[in-house]
């Protein structure tokens, strides 16, 4: 009776609701929630308890993850042990660290630092699940590759899984200013609260370490590419440090972008000339300093001569010669030099799609061994849809790293729901042609040109908001980037079915009807925002909401009548041969393919070619007819987010379900002004009346032109 | 055996560790943890039923309130019901609303229209506590006061207590600006995330109402006296529609900082001078548009002709002018204009601490019923000392309304503990001999000179950290703020030690050692950072770190030297009648006091008086001497907390004890700091050694004066 009075007492403190418990999104994919009761006793027999082989602080983590993730899911804590004594044990280490594994003889070779091998195994007369790397980091990949297989519901019985990353470094780049300001950034200040370092270790830098882990993300690139040269002065690096140290169990390489005037500002030299000596030395002794207090310290990211930042070209050198410099400080170190292709003259008129081709071409083969070429996914800049980048496919002795946006300041922040992993796979899959039929996106960047450096770097949707990147569903655009980070050439569904899972629900219903909506979700913003091949119409500088009329920047490229090119004859940009040729830097076969009115997808129209209003679609209808559908069904396809989010309101937690009911809403509004507002303007330029079934906006030009959002954030 | 089966179930969930669980600053004094085993059984049978009579927004939020403190500290649900019909019932209402609660007769008529009534009563045979009240929002302050005596582990039966507020307006000012940045915030970005306002209602904006509302605030104002005019527009006032709506059951009202030049920058008009007839209708039409949103909108807060801020001055009208005009505009809807005295003039070469008083003497009289003149508690700027404004007690026939400021832009921003409370009991205990000895800034302030009108704020420190404000010690200066409002007279250890007992344990040992920090904290900065009457040392902008050396800004009055005045000869601020004779500012009595070398405290010594370096001081040790052994002993006080929090560590959480003790070593860091640049400074001047046992500065004086922290938040 005793026991029962026991049980009485904590039976009854586990039904007081906790405050503040509910689901607000803090726990990411990592949720562990409780299995349903037929996945739970198939579970538990298989995860009796958790076997550490070593206790470095990788594996330790990997230990602590184990166990809160089975104690999570399996609703009661389980047990830890140094040695497998019973069925179901789940025993994880390398070889290195513990016999029982080695004496498995399993075949990791082949899984190079960071791979794993899960496998359902004899150990001691035990079943066991083994879960071994040639590395404690593979080890605790391969811990959460084991969770997740529970998250989704999968088999952990008969299990032979083994997995290695395509490539070596594994980015988010981080556009967080010292002030904690995040350029482009939709989810409060930066995650780094550098005021309280190095003393205050909040426990979300752990939690963003976990975050990253599981999805294989191996480097973060701490501060804004317009860097502020601060950054490297000892008392920063002495956050910066902490901040590494807190990352390091987790396989996580801090970098730092860097101002490339850095040895005027803090050095007080009179020259940052990649080519002179006391520059050179300067940056050398920087690297020194900075490896003295973070060993494994990852590289340096470079802005060079793009917007304003300093760079080589300043004192007449090329960006291969500030590359090359900076390499040679990094280089007894085994640092990287990640520097951007993002340019465009301030000065040049020619096409800005073409500038970063033309100044980086030349350069192939200049690079020391430790650089990569960074390289965005289209020529412009992170529109919601771009042909892949030319340069892809034109360096074929320069690792190019793909440089994504996982932020969305191109589409729609964080209160418009857009799952960026279609997105990103259609420039995976593209084909270059570069090397023939099949050399696409994914197979270049896997390829490091004999240095063995391969990348991709994600800017970061990552901040201080509760949920960290403002929305629920944005967070699917943070696993999406680690998944295919690690796979380029995963599935976008398979990985939207697993981040659902994880996220929201094991019902069959709630997984099919999320995953559906984020697989049609980027089409609908190209339909709402820039459809058949238009770029940049977005309003001055914040990029919220239209501005297709928008014609008073400083230079050119800034305005998107730049890139629309609408007048009373037609629209779009011709990039042909009788334009702007930039279609001539793709290979033939691409280039071909669009550069023909006959050939180039509806998709890439108005993109490669300037067209009359009046021309006819391979569908047969005009040009006009089709924008103007387009945009309506942009606006139709959220309104059918709209209803199928609402559909799921049963199962899903209230919070959650309001706050994406509430960005929907808000996503719905946003839609009808991008449609009204173009459409009001390239009406004014076509004088064509809309076709039948589409409602005229409900106020003329000038009312959509005198919408100002001055605070809008991220600018 | 089921049962058991089921219990045994339930209770190994409850033993699984929940993720994200850990004490992390959220809940605020409202944690409501289980109680010990010592008052649990008493106090659950004087708590069995929760009975609420009516059922406006307002008295849900009660009964919810109490169900979840309730629930909380007793660890197990308490039933709802619709009367009382157990012993131990807790019935809450208005006789209004309740025939149980009229038929007490309860002498409700002296508490007005937010005080309450908690008596233990007899009800229908029963046992039972009623809490009543003449309005919800009474019932509401009554049932947080019922949940504080358990929270502070009071009995709660034979109760017979009654409270009411003695100021009626209890508003916290956030300068938060339309981008989110808040100026002196040290918590994050503003609560505020107009980009999602109105669709989105952040859960996080109901939790701040109920905080307020436990506490008795009863006013926000939005947005910053540095005011953008954009949050007069349509757009924006819908979203302070959605703020308003949700505050309103926790009986807060919204207020707006105003441009004076929006009928300029909004209107279209050519002047914002307020005795123009079609600038006087702009604003009546703009107050209109606005209680049509928010029917109880409770008015503007100005800050004119300060600091660059446009105001009447600029159109030859005085203060009152421009008060006048706004208040009539608000007047037909009920709302008040709070008109800022802290002004000084960009030409003026008076000294500053003369200047409001000045200005604002002669307008005594002269500004409409719905008027309040906020004056901040002293005549420079919220200093970690000053003497009370001499304004206090200068208009007797204005209401003044006192500007205090919870966030710690001068006492080291959310890493120093610093408890307000004693600095502001300091300030409302001063006795201004306005109208007689006793005439303390406390009584004035409850004055409202024959409007009905009485009121204090708050400049708030309140944020999206997920602790609300930067620091677990901040939260006590918003809670003592609330309570100081409430009740001007109130003890600020008494203050100390409930917040002690809510937020961190119930163990006396805890409550007086923490208690007892938080008192001394504050003379601990004074000492450290400006100590004898010393102010404005502060760096430039940010205000973090010491400059006490700094000269070079653009106007005197922005420049530390301008009120150390240090040189060869001695230091401090002549303000007696061979100076700038801001003495004279007081009444007679005060100035007699201050004004005397014999009488006036050590603490405004150097605030009224400059003295030699070899001047004696009443303890006999030259000033000098003395100077240097204040900075000395607020070092030594930071250590002293550093080992009384050390000596804490078995009793409080991990992560809350962690980040306090990294903050405390970022205070002692800086506490040293502040000690070795400003003695190093002033030995520059006065050349004079160091006593026996205080140690040298560890570097020079250009050490110290080189150290730059240009990202320093708040600014």
């Amino acid at each position: 009776m005793r026991l029962l009075r026991l049980f009485i007492i904590i039976a009854v403190l586990a039904l007081v609701p906790h405050t503040a418990q509910a689901e607000d999104g803090y726990d990411l994919w990592l949720r562990y929630q409780p299995v349903g009761q037929q996945w739970r006793d198939r579970y538990a027999s298989a995860a009796t308890q958790i076997v550490a082989a070593g206790d470095s602080p990788t594996i330790r983590a990997a230990a602590s993850e184990l166990s809160r993730g089975l104690g999570g899911m399996l609703g009661r804590g389980v047990a830890t042990a140094s040695a497998v004594t019973r069925d179901g044990a789940v025993l994880f280490g390398t070889p290195a660290t513990s016999a029982a594994i080695a004496a498995l003889d399993l075949p990791l070779a082949p899984l190079g630092d960071e791979g794993y091998l899960i496998r359902s195994v004899d150990v001691d007369g035990h079943r066991a699940t083994v879960i071994a790397a040639n590395s404690d980091i593979g080890v605790l990949y391969g811990a959460f590759r084991f969770l997740k297989l529970m998250q989704t519901r999968q088999p952990i019985d008969g299990l032979d899984i083994s997995d290695a990353p395509k490539l070596k470094l594994r980015v988010l780049d981080h556009w967080d200013n010292l002030d904690r300001h995040v350029e482009r950034g939709y989810a409060g200040l930066s995650l780094w609260d550098w005021f309280t370092l190095p003393q205050w270790h909040n426990p979300r830098y752990t939690d963003y370490a976990r975050a990253n882990a599981s999805i294989g993300i191996n480097g973060a690139v701490l501060n804004n590419v317009n860097a502020q040269a601060e950054i490297l002065t000892p008392r920063y690096l002495d956050k910066v440090a902490a901040l590494a140290d807190i990352f390091r169990p987790y396989g996580i390489k801090v970098y730092l972008s860097v101002k490339f005037s850095a040895p005027i500002a803090l050095g007080g030299l009179k020259t940052a000339d990649p080519l002179d000596p006391k520059v050179r030395a300067w940056w050398q002794a920087k690297a020194d300093q900075i490896y003295a207090r973070v060993p494994d310290f990852g590289g340096f990211l470079v802005k060079a001569n793009s917007e304003g930042q300093p760079g080589p070209q300043d004192y007449h050198r090329t960006h291969a010669d500030g590359a090359n410099m900076l390499a040679a400080a990094l280089k007894p170190h085994g640092g990287v030099v990640m520097w951007r292709a993002f340019v465009y003259s301030q000065h040049d008129s020619e096409d800005r799609a073409k500038q970063a081709y033309n100044e980086f071409k030349p350069l192939d083969g200049k690079f020391a061994d430790n650089v990569l070429v960074q390289v965005k996914n289209g020529p412009i800049d992170f529109q919601p849809r771009e042909p892949f980048h030319p340069l892809f496919g034109a360096m074929p002795k320069t690792p190019l790293m793909l440089e994504l946006q996982v932020t969305k300041e191109y589409l729609g922040f964080n209160t418009h729901l857009a799952y960026l992993g279609t997105m990103w796979a259609e420039t995976l899959d593209a084909d270059t042609h570069a090397h023939g039929p099949g050399t696409t996106v994914a197979r270049l960047i896997e390829n490091g040109k004999g240095t063995g450096l391969t990348g991709i770097a994600g800017v970061a949707n990552i901040g201080n908001d509760r949920n960290w990147t403002g929305s629920e569903f944005d967070q699917a655009n943070w696993y999406a980037f680690g998944r295919l980070a690690w796979n380029p050439q995963a599935s976008a569904e398979h990985i939207a079915r697993d981040w659902t899972r994880m996220t929201w629900s094991e019902r069959p219903q709630v997984v099919d009807t999320i995953t559906a909506m984020m697989m049609r979700s980027r089409e609908a913003v190209v339909d709402y925002m820039t459809p058949l091949g238009l770029a940049h119409q977005m309003a001055t500088g914040h990029h919220h909401g239209p501005g297709p009329w928008v014609s008073n920047l400083g230079r050119p490229e800034w305005n998107p009548v730049y890139y629309n090119r609408a007048d009373g004859n037609g629209i779009g940009f011709d990039r042909t041969a009788s334009g702007s040729d930039a279609i001539a830097q793709y290979a033939p076969p691409v280039a071909a393919e669009f550069g023909s009115l006959k050939t180039v997808p509806d998709k890439y129209l108005l993109w490669f070619h300037h067209v009359p209003w009046t021309y006819r679609m391979k569908s047969g209808e005009t040009l006009w007819d089709a924008l103007i559908e387009h945009y309506d069904r942009g606006v139709q396809a959220v309104a059918g987010l709209q209803r199928d989010w609402a559909s799921l309101a049963p199962f899903i937690d209230k919070r959650r379900f309001d706050e994406e009911t509430a960005f929907l809403e808000i996503q719905h509004q946003d839609a009808l002004w991008w449609r009204n507002a173009s459409i009001a303007y390239f009406q004014s330029k076509s004088q064509l009346p809309l076709p039948a079934g589409h409602a005229e906006p409900p106020h003329d030009l000038d009312y959509y032109e005198a919408i100002k959002t001055p605070y809008a954030p991220g600018q």
